[in-house]
């Protein structure tokens, strides 16, 4: 079965982001005022091939602690859908 | 009201993607096998102050087209909130 995944990785509290805060403060020149607390993290999107929906999200969650992030300063966040299987 | 915003900025699809590209060929090196159609994005979490939902929305939607995305390049997706409110 295939599974379509998206890993969002931010930044874990605490941890210094000069890109989210370059944002909030560019933000009320451009008139865009009570935007705040702007963290950047990247975000992750692919198919993973597996039995069910339980090996899917053990392998993800592998592969944000190995690959994807770095554990000691980012958070993952990990949703899993079936992939829409086209009739055959 | 606040609300709690999160945008997911990827790129359309067609646009090469290296950085996605890389990492779908180091996964199989890794032991991770199955994996596929890797595109990376931002994330990009805030917090806006808007009377109701509606005008979150449009605040953010204009915010995307203008600041955070390239529409020629990018797609985003929003999604809002409400900030959960300390009881006073």
């Amino acid at each position: 079965m295939t599974f379509e995944v998206l890993v969002n990785v931010s930044l874990r509290p605490g941890i210094a982001d000069p890109q989210g805060a370059t944002i909030e403060r560019a933000l009320p020149a451009l008139g865009f005022a009570g935007v705040a607390d702007v963290r950047v993290g990247k975000s992750i999107a692919f198919t993973v091939e597996a039995d069910d929906e339980g090996a899917a999200l053990a392998t993800v969650q592998d592969l944000c602690h190995r690959f994807l992030t770095n554990p000691v300063i980012e958070d993952s966040t990990v949703s899993i859908t079936p992939a829409a299987t086209p009739v055959s």
